[in-house]
C-alpha cells in the first residue's frame, strides 16, 4: 500500500479520527438521575449562583476548540473549512494523546473575519482555550489579536506561536554549540506569513537586533511600495535598521542564522557558503524544505533544522502546543501571553543536555515524555507569575 | 451523602461528564505522518475533489453538536448559557452511550434568535445533525423552522419532537389497552410550549381530529385575544373545532386523554372524575407531575403515564433521540421529517408485546436495549422511503 492509501484506509477505517466519550456509568436508573435529570439540574445550579464553578463542574476546563476556516491547510492552501477537517480534528487527536487535554473541531462556514470572531465568541461558554489553526495570514493576525481582547479564555495560533517557540528553542541550543549570542547574530527570515511574524517577533523578546524578514519580493524594509500590508509595515518599523534593500541572496550575506518559513529549495548551497561562520539553518518549508539538511550540510552548515521526521532536529509543533495549554488551562489562565510563551521556549530547550547536545539534536524528540510536562509547568508558573488567572 | 451531594460529586469528580478520544493511534513517527502531516493531506484533497467523501473521511457523519442557549433548561427556567452546559454535556454522553453517535455540547452564548441560527449555521462543517434543546418558546419553533430549511443536515429539537414521540408511543398503546381510535378520542394538551405544540402536531398526524390545547388562560380557540402569540394563533386554526372557551376543568369533562405538559399538581381527582370512562393521563410536568399517579389512579384513571423513573410508564425522550438520530446518520438524511417521526413512534410503540401491555406497561423501559435499533431501523427504513437522503 503506498503512504496514500495507508493514510486514506486510516482515515476510511472509523471514519475519521476523533470520537467522544462518557467519563460517567449510565447503565441504570440511578446513573440516569445523576448524570442527567434530575440531578443535573444541581451543578446547573450551582453554576447560575457562581459563574466560575463552570470550572469544576463541566468539561469546559479541560476543553480546547481547533478553530479553522480552511484557508491556509497546510501546504494545500485555501482548500475551504470542510476539507480542512481531517486536519482540525488531527490537531485534537494530538492535544488529547500529548497532553489529555479534550479537543474539538471547529471549522468554520466563512472566510469572513467577522463571522470566524463572531462564531467563536459565541461557542465560548463550551472551552477554556481556543485554538486558532491554518488560517492565512494577514488575516490570521486580526482574528487572533481581536478574540485575545474580547475574550477571557486563551486565544493561540499555533501556526504562528508554536512555530516560533519550537525554533527559538532550537536556536538556543544552536547557540549554545556554536558560542554565539542573541545579541550578537544576524538573523535572515524568510517568509513573511503567519510564522515569519511570529518568529520575528519571539526573536526580539530574546534579544536578537539585527533581522531582515524577506517575502517573495525580497527584504521588507521601512518605505518599501511593492507587496505590503499593515503587518509587513510594522515589521519594517522594528527589523532591517539598516534599510537593505536585496533580494534574499544579496542579505543573506555575513547571515548568522536563515531561518525559512516559505517554500522548497528557495536556499542554494551557494548562498549557505555566503553567511557567516557556522552557519545555522531552519529550513522549515513543508514537506519539501528550503534547502534539503544533505545540501546544506555539503555547503558548511553547521546545524540544519526542517520540519520533517526524517532528518534530525525536526521543529515539530507538537512539542509546544499541548504543553501549552495543558499549562494555561491548569491554572485557568487568561490568555496565553509573551512571558508564557518565552517560558515554554526555554523549557523545550532546556530538555537537551549539555552532554546530548550535538549538531544534531538541539531539540528534543516529538515522542520526548518529558517535554509536555515541562512545558505545561513552566507556563502554568509563569501564569502564575505574571497574575494572569482568571477566577 | 444526599441526592444533591451525590450529583455535585459525581460532577465534581471528572470535570464534567464529556471527553473526546482518539480513534487512531499516534505513539511513534510512522503514526503521526499518517493522522497528521504529512499524511493528513490525502484526505483533504478527496474532500476537496468530491465533498461528500467528508461522510468517509471524518467525524463529520457520526457527529451530533447539542445545541443551546439556556434559555429554558430543564425545570430551571432561563438560567443562561454557560449554567447550562451540564445538561448538554449530559445530552451528548447519552447521545454516546445510548447509540454510539458522538455528541458535543454548542452553549451558544447569545439569546438572539439570528445569533443562535447564524452560529449554528457557522459550524455546520463539523456535524452531521443537530439536536436543539432547552430554547424557550416560541423562539425554539422560528430557530428550528429556519436551520431545518437553511441547512441540509437534521435538525430535531428534542424537547418538541422528543416528547411527541414517546407520548404518542405511550398513547399507541393505551389505545389498544381501552381499545378506542386515534379517529374517536378527544384530547386536552395542557401546555402550549415547545412540548404541546408538538404533542398537538403529531397527534394530528395520527388522526387524533378533536384536540383542545389549554394555557395558563385556559383552552386556546381562534379569536382568542389574551396571551396568544403566532404558534398560538396558528394551532388555534387547526384545533378545538367547538370553539370552546373555558379553564381546563371545564374543557376536560368527557375528555379521554389528558396530556399535561405544565406544571405540578394543577390536574385533581375530581377533574379526572369527570373525564370520559378509562383516562388515560400523562402528566409530564418533571419532576413534580400534573397529578401524582397514586392520586389519579384513585380518581379512576386507567393509564397514567409520567416523566419520572420512580412510576411505571415513563416518557423518557432517550427512547427516541438517540435512535432517531443513528438511523438518520445511518443514511445520510438530510432531514428528519414527519414520517420518519412517525416510523418512530410505531416503532418504539410495537416493542411492547400483547402479552406484555398492560396498564402499567405501555412505554417500554429507558433501558431496554431493544429500542434503539429498533428506532434507528425504522427510522432509515422511512428516510430511504421518503427519498430525503443526502449524498
Amino acid at each position: 500500500m503506498s503512504r496514500r492509501e495507508e493514510a486514506l484506509s486510516m482515515h476510511l477505517q472509523h471514519k475519521g479520527k476523533l470520537g467522544t466519550y462518557s467519563k460517567v456509568s449510565v447503565k441504570n436508573t440511578e446513573d440516569l438521575s445523576l448524570a442527567y435529570s434530575p440531578g443535573v439540574a444541581e451543578p446547573c445550579r450551582e453554576i447560575y449562583k457562581n459563574p466560575k464553578t463552570i470550572y469544576d463542574y463541566t468539561m469546559k476546563g479541560n476543553t480546547i476548540a481547533v478553530v479553522s476556516d480552511g484557508s491556509a491547510v497546510l501546504g494545500l492552501g485555501n482548500i475551504g473549512t470542510h476539507a480542512g477537517l481531517p486536519v482540525m480534528e488531527g490537531k485534537s487527536v494530538l492535544f488529547k494523546e500529548f497532553a489529555g487535554v479534550d479537543a474539538f473541531p471547529i471549522c468554520v462556514d466563512s472566510q469572513n473575519v467577522e463571522d470566524i470572531i463572531q462564531t467563536v465568541k459565541m461557542i465560548e461558554p463550551n472551552f477554556g482555550g481556543v485554538n486558532l489553526e491554518d488560517i492565512s495570514a494577514p488575516r490570521c493576525f486580526e482574528i487572533e489579536e481581536r478574540l485575545k481582547k474580547e475574550l477571557d479564555i486563551p486565544v493561540f495560533h499555533d501556526d504562528q506561536h508554536g512555530t516560533a517557540i519550537v525554533t527559538v528553542a532550537g536556536l538556543i541550543n544552536s547557540l549554545r554549540l556554536v558560542n554565539k549570542k542573541f545579541e550578537e547574530i544576524k538573523v535572515v527570515v524568510n517568509g513573511a506569513g503567519a510564522a515569519g511574524i511570529a518568529v520575528t517577533k519571539l526573536l526580539q523578546h530574546f534579544g536578537v537586533a539585527d533581522i531582515i524578514v524577506c517575502d517573495s519580493k525580497g527584504a521588507i524594509y521601512k518605505g518599501r511600495n511593492k507587496g505590503m500590508n499593515p503587518i509587513k509595515e510594522k515589521i519594517a518599523e522594528s527589523t532591517n535598521h539598516a534599510g537593505e534593500k536585496g533580494n534574499l541572496k544579496e542579505v543573506l550575506v555575513d547571515t548568522d542564522v536563515f531561518i525559512g518559513v516559505s517554500i522548497k529549495d528557495i536556499l542554494t548551497g551557494e548562498m549557505v557558503k555566503t553567511m557567516a561562520k557556522d552557519p545555522i539553518i531552519f529550513a522549515l518549508a513543508n514537506p519539501d524544505p528550503e534547502i534539503l539538511p544533505e545540501k546544506a550540510k555539503e555547503a558548511g552548515a553547521r546545524v540544519i533544522c526542517t520540519g520533517r521526521s526524517d532528518y534530525p532536529n525536526q521543529v515539530n509543533n507538537v512539542l509546544a502546543f499541548p504543553g501549552l495549554f495543558k499549562g494555561a488551562l491548569k491554572v485557568r489562565a487568561k490568555e496565553i501571553n509573551e512571558d508564557m510563551k518565552i517560558a515554554a521556549t526555554q523549557a523545550i530547550a532546556e530538555l537537551v543536555s549539555e552532554e546530548e547536545l550535538s549538531d544534531d539534536y538541539v531539540i528534543p524528540n516529538p515522542f520526548d515524555t518529558r517535554v509536555v510536562e515541562a512545558v505545561s509547568q513552566a507556563v502554568s508558573d509563569q501564569a502564575l507569575a505574571s497574575s494572569t488567572i482568571k477566577l
